[in-house]
This record gives C-alpha cells, structure tokens and sequence, in this order.
C-alpha cells in the first residue's frame, strides 16, 4: 500500500481472470465480479454466496465474508438491479471498514467512484497501486514463470522440429505429404502447452515471410522455403496464473543474405541490451544499446529497409505486459525484475527476425530463464 | 447509443481481448489499451503506431489513426511517464471529436472521467450502454455461437466416452489400466476443444462426487463408480471470440436413488423452464418454473438435502456471462437473445447434478443450440 494512514484502505474490485492484481492479493479465482478490503492489516475478501465456500478453501485471504451479509438480497429485492445492489453493497462494505479514504487503481470504475464520493469518501486514484510490489517477484513466484517458461520451450521445441523435418516442393514446405502450414505449427504449439497444463489463450505468433513485418500479425497460411518464421510464444499457466513469453525466429532453406545479416544484428543487439541489464540500470539505457547496435549496420530506419519497431522489452509475471517498460521512457530495473529483452527487425519486403529471451534482473547482472536455442537456419 | 444528441460521443476504452464491448464495436482484437470514439455517425479507433496496420486490416471502423497522430510521443518525452501520455492523448481525442459529453459503460475507469472532466467535458456513465444492443444476436452472431457449441458437444462426447469405456475395480474407474481422473477428462476435453480451435482458458468443470455440491468448484482426482460427474465446458472460439457454454451430468455405475432422482427432478425442472422462454418472458417466471418444480419435488432447501443454489440461466456472446441474467429479478427476454437454461441440484453428501443447454429466444419460444443427449446413467 502505498497509503499508510489508518484511515486509508485499498479497494479493488473486478473479476480475477483479468484483473491480475486482484490475484495478487488475494490468490482467489473468479469469473464473476468480487470485492477485496484491506485496512490497517485487516484483510477481508467479498464474494457472491455461492463462491464464499471455494473462497475459504482456495484464496489466501483470511476473512471471507458473502454479499448476502451485506444486505445484497435485499438491496436485490429493492432496487430491482443487480448493478445498483451490487454498488451498494460496496458502499456497506466500505462504511464498516472504517476507511474514510479509499486507495484504488488506475482502471477502478467511475462508477463506484462516483458513487462512494457522494457516499462522503475520498477516492485516491493511483495508477501506480501495486504495481511495484508486483514487479521484485518472489522465489515461488520465479519458479512458477520458470515452470511455464520450460512448457513454452517444450511447445517452441515441436515447431521448430516439424519446421526442420519438413521438405522442400516448387518453394514450399511439405510434412508428412501436406504443405506445412502457420495455423499446423500453431496447433502443435497449443496442444503441446495445453498438456503441460499452460494455457494459450492469446494465440502465439507463427508469422512467416514479408507479412511478419507487422509485429502483431499472428501469421497463416503455406510456409515457403527461405522465409524466416517469427515463432512468439507467451501462455500462461493454469494452475500458478503466471506467464511466460520467447520470440524465436528459424528457416528452412536458404534465407539469403538480406535476412541472415538482419538476424546477425539482432543477435548482436540483444547480447548489447543484456550486457546492461542489472538492478539500477535505467531501461532505457538497455534499449539505446539495442538502437546503437543497429544504426552501426544500417538498419536504423529512414528508408524501406529493415527497421526496429517497438520496445526493448517488459515485466512478465501475472499479466503477460506488466511494468517495468524496458524502452525509451527511463524506468529503472529492480532486482528480481522479470523482463523480456526483444529486439527485432522488420522489414515489408522480406519480413521479420525478432528474438525474445526471459531474465531475472540482479544485483549485478540478471539470470536468464530461457534455454532455447538460437540458431536461425535448420 | 443512448444518447442520440449531436453533442454527446460514445467513447471505449480499454483492450479487447476482456473488453468484449469493445471487440463488439471495432472487432479489433488486442491486448494492450486502445481508444473507439463514434460521434454524429464518425466512427474512429485510436491505436498505437505499431497496430495501425493491423487494425486497418482487421477492424470494422472505417477511420484508424494512431496515438501518434494525437502527439503521443512528445507527450512521453515531456511528461515521462506512459500512463499520463496516453490520458493526455484520450484528453486530445475526445476534444476533436468536437464532442461535450460523452456516454461511457460502467467499466470506464475513474482516472480518465476525472480527467476528462477537469477539461470540461460531461461524463454519461450508464452500465447498460450498448449491453441492450449486445443482446439481440443477429444470424452471423448466432451461427458463431452454434460452431463453438458444436465443438463443446464433440469434447464432451469426447469425456463421455472416455467415463463409459472406464471400468470400475474396489469402487473406482480405471481406463486403460489407469485411475480416470478429473484431471484426465479435462485435459481430453481442452485438447478437443483446441483441434478445433475453441480456446479453454476457462478450464471446464469435470466435478465428481459430493465436492461437486459447490457449484464453481473444477473438480479433481480419481472418479469413483456411482457418482455423478458434472461435466461443465464453458469455451471460446478463438477465430470469433463468441462462446458457448453446456452442462451434462452423467455417472458410470449405480448412482443410488438419490442421485437417480435429483437427475429427474432437474430434467423436468429444465423442461418447465424451457416451456417458459419466449420473447416477452420474464426470466424470472423462467426462474420460477424451476423453484416450482423442485419445491414440488421436495427439494426446496431448508434442511441438508438437494437445494438449488444459483439462478436459471445468463446470457451467451462475447462474454461467457452477459445480458440478460434468468433469475430472481425481472429481465424481459428479447427475441433473439441466446441465454442458457441451467438448473442444478446440489447436496453436500451425495454431489450435483446440473443440465444446461443454450437456447435461442424466438418470438414464440426458442431455438435449441443443444444437440447433446441428456442421459445420465452410462
């Protein structure tokens, strides 16, 4: 908390598949909308009836109390809106907490703003509301980003095979007698996640050839022999919430020059941007390393050549893009950070080379969670 | 829009992948925060330089411009720090679009309404903007419900095959030599789901035995003869973004009388139900004809046996739970919403037995989206 006065409490409210920091604190996951209170060390967690018991078996917060003792069939019964009530039933829990100033998120609704403000609280909006606790991750916390880490190298490893067996016919690729396809590769990927217990809601990217030059383009269709493959990877885990998040980009056949010298540079650039990764470096140092290491070759914009288009890298932990930002803005790093560095080159007439490793920032360095490889042609 | 004056501008914010109001008016899917703004019939998405290309492809608005055509970046160098650039930017949006007030959902965060307002614009917020016009599905809407409840009928069938293949040794289900478990059935349903590109971010709920008394709990471990499995899958088309969502209860060995008979009473209770949907209904008779049902069967609560624990349905779309909710309070169903028809009975020494199918509203009844039988003894 970033508020200490006693009469302050934080207040989140949402539903807990999206809302990550809603997780954070209180380890309890739902679909439907629920309340977190938290006031000089009281820590009370609101949900519907029917989730209260789930709620005291599964969340970590200590008090778990229900709408219904808040008066929310009543309320139900006389504002006929479910909506209405449920704000109400906000203002009760509030009132009883005896907090007078409420600390909220960035994204907390107008709506209950709004409505506890005529209710005679105050409302401290801050963007900035945990977000730094989330970032200097826990033992447990690495491991589960490890865990999932390992299960996308895993899925990353069965493309990059299928890739590597195909055959080249007239230009394209063909496995086992079919034309190898993103959406197959794409396929093996999110069957490999999913029965490592990893979720691949956000599809990954399987973008070959010139129209990987747009960075989120998921890819489709025929993969030709020589394109480079952008293969970018980021679950999440089922059972710990947490991500994970790799770029490799590989070929079959001959990419020709144009593209090895782009993946050279990218290479280089990300060995750059991690020699300057520790505690206290500024992000955008890491990033400026990057932007140095492809002006030297050329590739600093300007014409139709190969251009970097994006951020050095982000925070991964409960949300796939979580602070600190790794580029142009300065954001110092913390230790145990967990953050991609992802350089990448585009170019619209032959396509993409990007390449995304995970690390932990330290003291003096940072620890890097991927092992995948990182050769280009196959 | 609610509000049809010239003077008011409809304005999402947000990112769409959990926004579904915002896929809704831009299909446009991303995962980082974007800006729809629609005024006197100009309809504008505002994204990041890096989407522009995409969202020109992909999203249903006309007019794409990007946050550097809004000065995004000197805002960052100027104010260093992304969160105040960006509501700097929404700040510059909304003042060009020439509007006064702006009508906003719910959800629209307290930091940007404080803003806005502090530069003189009006904030509408009105939870029910556009949740009416989500409602009413139109034919392309409801054939991509129908393709997701295909899908969740074939991993269903799927899981009922595996729990009718299961032989039982010392009162539990063995399958290929092998303990069936929860665990098992799941990651069967989510591996058919995802050949079929059905993404389960929400893990289905394979609930076995009393724990599945708790009606949210996803169930695990080994299966035992004569309980009732639940079999909830709830899933998403990834290609769409348009869910589907059914129940089946089904036990592999002799359920026992109770069992036997809660199974009948939800029949009829879904039945009663359904003879209720009709454009012009109120959810809650719908709600009504299944408390009758089991009031009548003497399953009505009060002491330690059968209850009914939740409301009768919700409505299907974008989101798995929307509009209008069938239950305690009075929503008028509207022809062609989608909703599901779900009563259930649960009993903390026996388990649960639910049924759920998705329904069409028509002006005299409905459409069934429901091919799956609902056989409970396999």
């Amino acid at each position: 908390m970033t508020h200490d006065s006693q009469l302050t409490a934080l207040l989140l409210v949402g539903e807990s598949y999206s809302d990550q920091t809603l997780f954070y604190k209180t380890r309890f996951l739902a679909g439907d909308p629920f309340i977190y209170i938290e006031r000089d060390g009281r820590r009370t967690l609101v949900v519907s009836s029917m989730e209260r018991g789930r709620a005291e078996k599964e969340s970590s917060v200590p008090e778990v109390r229900s709408f219904d003792d808040f008066g929310y069939r009543d309320l139900l019964r006389e504002l006929k809106d479910r909506g209405r009530a449920f704000t109400a039933v906000l203002g009760r829990i509030v009132r009883e907490s005896g907090a007078e100033r409420l600390a909220v998120k960035g994204s907390f609704p107008a709506l209950y703003a709004d409505y506890l403000r005529a209710e005679g609280f105050s409302i401290d909006i801050d963007p900035q509301l945990l977000v730094r606790q989330r970032r200097a991750k826990g033992p447990e916390e690495i491991e589960a980003i490890e865990e999932a880490q390992r299960a996308t190298e895993r899925a990353a490893g069965r493309a990059v095979e299928m890739l590597a067996a195909s055959e080249e016919r007239g230009g394209v690729l063909y496995l086992d007698g079919e034309q190898l396809t993103s959406e197959a590769l794409r396929s093996e990927i999110e069957v490999t996640l999913l029965r490592d217990g990893v979720d691949s809601a956000h599809s990954p990217i399987v973008a070959a050839g010139p129209g990987a030059a747009d960075p989120h383009w998921s890819g489709d269709g025929p993969i030709r022999a020589g394109q480079a493959v952008v293969l970018d990877i980021f679950p999440r885990s089922k059972r710990t919430r947490y991500c994970a998040d790799m770029t490799r980009t590989v070929v079959k056949g001959d990419p020709g020059p144009e593209l090895r010298s782009m993946h050279q540079a990218v290479l280089e650039a990300q060995e750059a941007a991690l020699a300057r990764v520790r505690a206290g470096a500024s992000g955008r140092s890491v990033h400026e390393a990057v932007q140095a290491v492809f002006a030297r070759r050329g590739f600093s914009g300007g014409g139709p050549g190969p251009r970097y288009l994006h951020g050095t890298g982000h925070g991964v932990g409960l949300d796939l893009h979580e602070a600190p930002h790794v580029g142009d803005v300065d954001e110092e790093l913390v230790e145990n950070d967990v953050v991609t560095i992802e350089p990448g080159l585009y170019a619209p007439a032959v396509g993409a080379v990007r390449i995304e490793d995970l690390v932990v920032v330290t003291r003096d360095g940072y620890r890097n969670l991927t092992r995948f490889p990182k050769g280009f042609e196959l």
